[in-house]
Parts: structure tokens; sequence; C-alpha cells
């Protein structure tokens, strides 16, 4: 990735160095940047080098992995660095560990930067969606190269913007890879839906994804997804998806958004079932030997085929997926809100949808929708309630329950779609059970309860009054 | 808390020194122990004076609140205590700070427990459920009190044991505490469904809740929920449970239990579900105006009143919310042995669900199924293949799968349940859609993927592929 966006650096005409501990990599680069077209790209092969060959303020783009190797890079970096100097770190950095390397840098007069960057390879080469949080003043030194190399979306501009200070560009990546995760587990359940209920084959899915991604929901996982179903296996018969092995791997990101809710009371059931999903899929064998246990039991891997209308059926899995999605996001922004508010980081979400639009793994069409809701209201309480999102649910919530209600009664698991219904019922109910909760509560712990009518706190000997009337 | 669980240690016929910063609280539990029956209690209003008090080696229970209070109280006890001497924290702490003091303990020569302690006021004067973990050395200079002052829980013993070494009694507390919140939860969802779509009254829930805690269900909150449904408000008409303000609080072991399951990749959505609930709960005005927002478009709170057989709907019900249990102790047992993996504490979990049979919230007749499912196979893999709990689970899922379908028709949100199953469909499912997402993974970040064929790892260049199609 280090690679792919240094070259990219230097196709839009800034000259770059590059440095790295295996010196066969930066000759590799080396070799790449005068294949593509004689590129300004410079290697070099010890640090003091590679330092001293950047111009003044120099400004250094790590790409490693996080935590202990960024320490390390900085270590062997900044001694040869001077004040005024700036280090970015382009990793998926823990916004803590960002925040505490900014006040270390600053001791030694240098500048830094934590910056989430998202687009994979591709993107890294021809232009990713780019997040840096930190220090202004250190983002104004690279703003004019960001804005040249982040991807450009027509009438939207570069997708790149100061995110805000401290570990934020950092935070608002993770909450970034925590919607990719929710978006992926979406996708996975609509398949699956559409696979084991509505029997598709891969040739129909294909054809289904590929017309999906021409309207509401256009996206790049969307159109990847289509790709994958028209991709034959090379090394048998059929299609290469049927031979990938149903356990997903992980990299920490989608753990810490979750964590993260969790720590700032926002509910993300979406983004929540989503790594679930992940762990139970990691599960594999312990899988095999349950579905033999209930199979057993008498029931099979699809408990009924119900007769389902395709047509009907593709209609009311897109428009399900499409209204998970909101859910999906909505937890997301509000969480990233929550961040902000609790350090003062000042984050605008509308920003923050558009500099999605393009470049990073979740870019589609939706996030403009997104971006004008928050224009629309910059201090809206939940996506769910904005005129036009409200408006495409109740469009689409007969679906989603027809989908959810069809999956469950078929023993297909879809557990991202369903949360994402229970979180919207439950966001758009006036009066939820938890008067129940809150007794209990009073009635073994004394934790007192407000009432509906009167002001105040209340506590109960609920123990007492009955057992006095079981007397 | 720490007055009756000093009053109940008295009353058990081993003399106590209580001690409180506040000095009215130490004359309280003096004329208290006097009241109720001349107890050997004995008030201190200075800290030396109530450590020399003590019988030598020392042991001292503190209840005072998580955190830096057990800092400052083991600090002011300390200065007076000699080696050998043992400090037990009683509180619901944070298990790496138990383990921080154990250590910090040991340098003086001291020891030191964490000890869970669950049942609110009633069971700390009667009789609560123990966990206590740390030194083995202070478990054997307390056992003796420990084994009395618990519940007794007759052909099953006392409920306390020695959980484990280091934080091991602090982490079981908090798992099950996290039970405890999907235990609420699943309970105010049956409610909910039973109110809202079945249409009963309090007094036939009262009747209902009454009838299930005589059967599988019987349990300490079934009990206490169908004592609330009989309560009249004395300060209205009605019920008191319909007075009560629809917002849950909470106190953090929920949350820290959701944290630790993200952590440990163990997928434990019953018990987040509870937790985003609580938090949705809390959010009173938002949905105030989320309901006016989705009303104007059509919808009320409940979407639709379908005719129920009122029988047929509490027996599913009541099925649903075994069914549910058994997913929701399946993720809090795993996470506890997942836990106990990592740090080798070797922890018992079939002598966990014994000690949580009395004394403590969640304490169930239940709980005696889980500690026969360990009996019969230490290893098991999860409660749910189980052969009995596998079987309960097949007579029920059919009322499950009816239960959760007619919420989502109604607009009821039932996340405890239909997470639940969502927990239950994806672990006996042999393949899930998870292929479709390492599929992505490999499209867009090179992750590579596994084969269902032949082993090994294995990249694609999809992207490449797929637009050589194309042309």
């Amino acid at each position: 990735m280090g690679q792919n966006l240094a070259l990219n650096i230097a196709e839009k005409g800034f000259p770059i160095s590059v440095y790295n501990r295996t010196t066969s990599k930066v000759d590799e680069a080396v070799e790449r940047a005068k294949q593509e077209g004689n590129l300004p790209l410079y290697g070099f092969h010890d640090p003091e080098s590679f330092v001293h060959s950047i111009q003044k303020p120099r400004v250094i783009i790590m790409l490693v992995k996080a935590g202990a190797p960024v320490d390390q890079t900085i270590k062997t970096l900044s001694v040869y660095m001077e004040k005024g100097d700036c280090i970015i770190d382009g990793g998926n950095e823990w916004y803590e560990n960002t925040e505490r390397r900014e006040k270390a840098m600053a001791e030694l007069g240098l500048l830094y930067l934590g910056m989430g960057v998202s687009g994979g390879e591709e993107g890294a080469r021809h232009g990713p969606s780019m997040m840096p949080g930190g220090s202004f003043e250190a983002y104004k030194h690279v703003e004019d190269i960001l804005l040249k190399v982040s991807a450009q979306v027509p009438d939207s501009g570069p997708c790149v913007t100061y995110v805000g200070k401290g570990g934020s560009g950092n935070f608002v990546k993770m909450v970034h890879n925590g919607i990719e995760y929710g978006d992926m587990q979406l996708i996975a359940e609509a398949y699956d839906v559409l696979k084991s209920v509505g029997k598709l084959s891969n040739e129909e899915l294909h054809q289904v994804f590929s017309e999906w991604n021409k309207g509401e929901l256009l996206s790049f996982l969307v159109e990847i997804t289509a790709d994958i179903f028209g991709i034959k296996d090379d090394k048998g018969e059929g299609y290469l998806v049927d031979k990938v092995l149903d356990k997903t791997g992980m990299k920490g990101t989608g753990k810490w958004t979750v964590q993260q809710a969790a720590e700032l009371s926002i509910a993300a059931p979406t983004i929540a079932s989503s790594l679930d999903a992940r762990f139970l899929s990691g599960l594999k064998e312990e899988r095999v030997e349950a579905s033999k246990v209930f199979k057993s039991g008498g029931f099979g891997d699809i408990l009924a085929e119900p007769a389902v209308d395709k047509k009907q059926l593709i209609d009311d899995v897109r428009k399900t997926l499409y209204a998970s999605k909101i859910c999906s996001y909505a937890q997301g922004m509000n969480l990233i809100r929550a961040k902000s508010m609790e350090k003062g980081w000042d984050l605008k979400l509308g920003e923050l949808a558009r500099i999605w639009k393009g470049g990073c793994i979740i870019r589609a069409i939706f996030l403009d929708r997104i971006k004008k809701a928050y224009d629309r209201n910059p201090d809206l309480a939940n996506l769910l309630v904005d005129p036009e999102f409200a408006k495409e649910i109740v469009e689409r919530q007969s679906a989603w329950r027809r989908v959810v209600c069809l999956a469950i009664n078929s023993g297909i698991c879809t557990p991202g779609m369903s949360s994402s219904l229970a979180y919207f019922d439950s966001y758009r109910r006036e009066r939820l059970p938890a008067n129940l909760v809150q007794a209990q509560r009073d009635y073994f712990g004394a934790h007192t309860y407000e009432r509906i009518d009167v002001p105040g706190s209340f506590h109960t000997e609920w123990f007492k009054i009955a057992n006095q009337s079981k007397k």
C-alpha cells in the first residue's frame, strides 16, 4: 500500500523519496516508478540519507503495521528530523496511540498526523479516501498533495478533509471500517437469502447484483460482489465463490468499533452482528458438528423451502439491504458524533460522508444522501428521522419484515438485517418495555426509577408490598 | 450491602468488626446487630482501632465503589495490617485492577482476593452467591466463613467456591451480570409481546409469570416479575409498572462483558442486544420524536394487531424465552472459558453454574441443567449441542420462530429473542455466507482465502479476471 501511495504521489507531480528496511522493496518501487512513466520517485536504503533527501519542512508518511512498528519507525526517523518537520501515520492505528505520539513529537518540535487511508491497493495507487487528524499545521503542509492524490468525485471534490484534532482521523477510519463490516455482512445475508431460499444460481446472482449496482445500491462493494459471482473456478468445475471456505478473517478495527460503541453508550447492533458473524464463521469445525446434532434432531440446514416469487423476492431483498444499510450508517455516524462530543473534536458528519463518496471501500451513491441529510440538518439526532431516509424506510419496511421472517422460517440467519430492523423498531417506539427492567432493578437493587407522570426519582419496597398481598 | 453482609456473618456466629468513614453508618450497623438478636458485631470509628481489633491473620472485606475508592481504602487500612493479613474486595471491580492490587499487596506480604458478590441487599443479608478469586491462601483463611454465609442450596451446597487465580472472581461476576442483563431483556421482550400483541392485562401477566415460575423458568427474576405486575400504583389509578418510565440505568459490568466478548472473539449477541436496549431506552426524548415522524409516515407504535390465540401465544412466548435463555448462557459460558484459556485460570464452568443456583440475581432451576451439561461433558463446545439442551431447543424452535415473526410483523422489537435465534441458526449451520465476505476481502485487500476442497491459502486476481471477461 505504501508503494502504491508513493507512486500515486509521484504521478501527481510531487517528487518523493521512499525508504523501507527491506531494501528490495525500495528497489521494486523505483523500478515501478520507472516503468509507470519515469515518475519522480527516489529510493533510499538507509534512514539518514532518506530523511536528509527531503525538502524542509519535511513530511514523511509511514505505512507500517499499527502498534510497536510505528513507534519503532518514528524512533528510527525522528533522530534525523528537525523542528517543524512532520510525520504522518497512514495505518489503521488505535486513536489513543496517535494522541500519545502527537504529544511526544510536539516535545521534539515535530508535527504529527494520524491519517486513515481507505481504498486498498487500488485506491492507494489511483486515489484513496484520506482521513487526516492531528496537527492542523501539519495538515496545511501536505494539503496540496493530499487534495491531488485522493480520489476525485465530480461535483463533490477530493476525498480528503482535515478531520479534526488528536486521534480523530484514526477514529473516523475505525468507524469507516466498522461500517464496512456491516455492509459486507448485509450483502452476504442478501446473497444467502437469494441463494438458499430463492435458489438463485451464481449467474442469476451476478445479474441481480449488477442490476442493483445501477440503482440506489450503487457502490464499490455491490460492484465487486457482482464481479465475484461471475468468476469461474480455475481449479475445477463451477464458480470460485462456492469453493471459498466460509471463514472470515479480521484485523481489529471492527472489534474496536464495537468496543467503542459500548464505551460511548451507542447502540450499534448492525455493526456488532457483523463482527459476531465473523467470529461464528471462524468456528467452522464446531458448526459442522452442531449441524450434525441438529440434523439428527430432525432439521436440516434449511428448514423449509417455501415457494417464492423470485422477482418479488429479489425486489424485497434489495429493499431490505437498503433499509438495513441506513440503520448501520446511522449507528456509525452516531458513534462518531458521541466521540466527537466526548473529545471536543467538533467533527462534521456531512463532510465525512462527502470524503467517503470516493476512493474508499464503502464508497457509494448512498453517501451522497447522508451528506445531504446532514446538510439539511447538521444536528440531526439520527439518520432514521431525516425526512428523506424516513420516507425511504417507510416505503421499504414491509419488504424488510417479509425478508427477515422468510429467513427465520427457512432457518436462514440474517443477524444484520434482523438486528437492523430491531434497531429501527426500538428507536421509533415511544414506549419500550424498559419500564419493567427498571422496576426489576429497583426491586432487587434499590436503583430507583422515574415516573411518566411526576418528576423525580422513586423507590418502592416491591418485595414488602408483594409479600403483604401474598399473605 | 456491606452492612447486610456484616450482619449475615455475625449471625452465623463469626464475631466481626465494622468500619466506615461515615461514623453514623457504623453506629447504625451496631444498632441493627443489637436489634436483630445481639449479634457479635463491633463498630469502630477509626481505621487503626478497627484493624487492631481483628484476630490475626486478619481478614477484611471491603464493600466500596469500584476503582479509586478501593485503592484509597486499601491505602488507609494496609498501613495497620501485618504480613499474612488479607484484604477482600467484594465490589464489582474490573478484574485487571484486582490483579494489579494483588501484586502490590503481595509485595507488602499481604494477601488479596477479588470476590464478586451477587444477591443485592437481601442476598447479602441472608445468603449471597460469592465468587472469590485471587490468593488461594487467602481463600483458605475465610473459607469456613464463606461456606456458612453464602446461600445454601439443597443437594447442591453453599453458593461459593474458590473460582481461580488473579482477577477470575471479578471476571466471572462480570459475566454473571452480563447474563443478568440478557435475562432481564428477554423477560422484558416476553412482557412486550404478551402485552402489546397478546393484549394481556397486568393481572393476566401476573398470573402468567407466576405460572411460569413453577416450571422450567423458575427463577428469581421471573418471580419478581410476577410480583411487579401485581403491585398497584400508590400515587394514582392502575398498576405501578405502567407508571415507571421506560428508561433503564446501568452501572458498567454489562458494558465490560460486551467489550470482553469482542476482545476474545466470542459472539455474545443476546447480551449485547440487552446492553443496546438499555442504551436505546435512555434516548426517550429522541424516541418520542421519532415515533411522531413515523406515525406521520403512516404507521403507529404497533403496526398490526393480528388475532392471536392467547393460550397458544403464552405457551409460545414461554418456549421462546427458554430457548433464548439457552443461547444467552451459552454465550456467557463461552466467554468465561475463552478468558480462562487466555489467562490459564482453569475455571470450572459446571462449578460456576452450581454457585449461581442460589443467592444471586440469576438464580434459577435452569442453572442445574447447565451444571449437568458440564458434568456430562466438561469440554462441551457450546451449551447448544449438549444433548438435553439440543432436544429442548428442537422442541421449542417452531414456537421461537413464530414469536419472533409475530413481533416483527407487529412492529414490536424483540432484539434479544431474535439475536438469540440468529445465534442459534448461525451456530448450527455447516455453511454460512462468510465465503462471500472472504472473497470480497481477497478482492479488495488481497487478504487471501482458504478453499473447501484443497488445503492452503489462496489469492485470486478477481478484479483482473472480472475485467477481462467484461471486455
